[in-house]
């Protein structure tokens, strides 16, 4: 038996998230058929981030188990004649057996994306979110910077989440910009659901003068769902990586267009 | 009579390019009819660069004739509210009567983008054309300095193509790198049917090494389209503007994404 990482990327559009649901299309079950064909026995994935409906991924991370002999080569190719455009396999490598995906991942990354013009971009419509109000990217990096360290998010957890601790340490939280475009990069151990899109929601109201960058800390104290803004819409959100003890498979938005 | 023009940003992938056709979906009917409603008078535009089924632009140049007594921001406000996410006005001007959109303009700008990568991008596969093998973007700039200068492009233009001549002024033409993906920004007084596909094909083979940066000018000199290489698909081809006497509408893509 050889254990197998995959680095995914994908357009999260035409997909109610990663999770194999039995009623709706899912990148989990779409990577799973793929894989069970070109291994010629039945393969199930552990991810090491589970994204949500209509999220994107520059680098999924995902590994499974497999006794058919195959190259690497063999595996990527198979996979990605099988898979939708929408998704492909970047990278396949061989780890250790008792390598897992999600429980070996020390951090995971996300960027969210938002076109900040007067009028919305026909060509990123479904890549970004939309804000014409101009944002002060100062004022949302001040806020960023509360985000540090070891919080309780459970003023950006949603109602369904169901993670053990709303506690969660963040490495990084910082906003750049390219030409009409924002990226909000994260870095943290894990996130509860939906916690970046609120965060995103809150330090939007912050970029547009509504709030100050303090309004942040306010609702890391009040623990309190309800006060905090709305959840910003998933096309934005990007899934770009994950660090392990010893490797990394971060791929930033911008490293793909940008260079 | 007020006489306006229209910069207008669109992805093509649902229409059947610029023009105005009865059975197919066209961005110019479109964007006469919100025009038509907003003015509240039935509206025809004339546009610098008709550009073809799939082609995207960044900025598409039209211009129009009303006697509706609109401001210019409740005309970009009224025409925005009305068009679908895939077109949208991203600027509006008044101009003197006299000038006409198509025969002012003095040259176009076209920018080819191709995804340069082992593996497609699913994030980018409807923006771009996939090239899996290394290109070699030193040698297509050398093979793309053939083209600057007055030339007659008959290897270079469709079999339905009803220009008069096949002689076109190229005054820019050459490629650059911008992380995965190679930009070709080609601008002339005018291109022929389908010469910027026709040249981003045999533009390609020669990045790839299968011939040599000369055979662009063995392709110019023998004035036959048979022998020159396929057409490149047309999700990779942007309209990017239009320079005019006193002014100019240019929004190359990496303007939009890099900045």
């Amino acid at each position: 038996m050889k254990n197998y990482i995959l680095q995914i990327e994908y357009f999260g559009e035409n997909y109610n998230g990663w999770q194999r649901q039995t009623s709706f299309p899912s990148v989990q079950s779409e990577v799973e058929k793929a894989l069970s064909k070109v291994a010629n026995h039945k393969v199930e994935v552990v991810c090491a981030g589970r994204t949500d409906s209509g999220v994107h991924a520059t680098s999924q991370i995902a590994n499974f188990l497999s006794n058919a002999d195959r190259s690497l080569m063999a595996w990527k190719r198979g996979l990605n004649a099988i898979l939708p455009n929408d998704i492909k396999i970047i990278n396949i490598q061989e780890v250790p057996n008792d390598f897992n995906s999600r429980f070996a991942a020390i951090s995971r990354t996300y960027n969210y994306v938002i076109y900040n013009a007067q009028v919305s971009s026909p060509i990123f419509a479904r890549h970004s979110l939309w804000e014409n109000r101009a944002l002060d990217i100062d004022k949302m990096n001040q806020a960023a910077k509360y985000l540090l360290g070891k919080q309780d998010f459970t003023s950006f957890r949603s109602s369904q989440c169901q993670a053990n601790t709303p506690f969660r340490t963040i490495q990084k939280a910082e906003f750049t910009k390219h030409g009409s475009f924002i990226i909000f990069e994260v870095q943290g151990n894990a996130f509860l659901h939906h916690m970046i899109r609120n965060l995103v929601g809150s330090l939007v109201n912050i970029g547009l003068g509504q709030k100050p960058p303090e309004w942040i800390k306010e609702l890391l104290d009040a623990k309190d769902r309800t006060i905090a803004a709305k959840t910003a819409r998933p096309q934005g959100l990007y899934f770009v990586g994950v660090e392990y003890e010893n490797f990394e498979y971060i791929r930033p938005m911008k490293d793909i267009f940008v260079g």
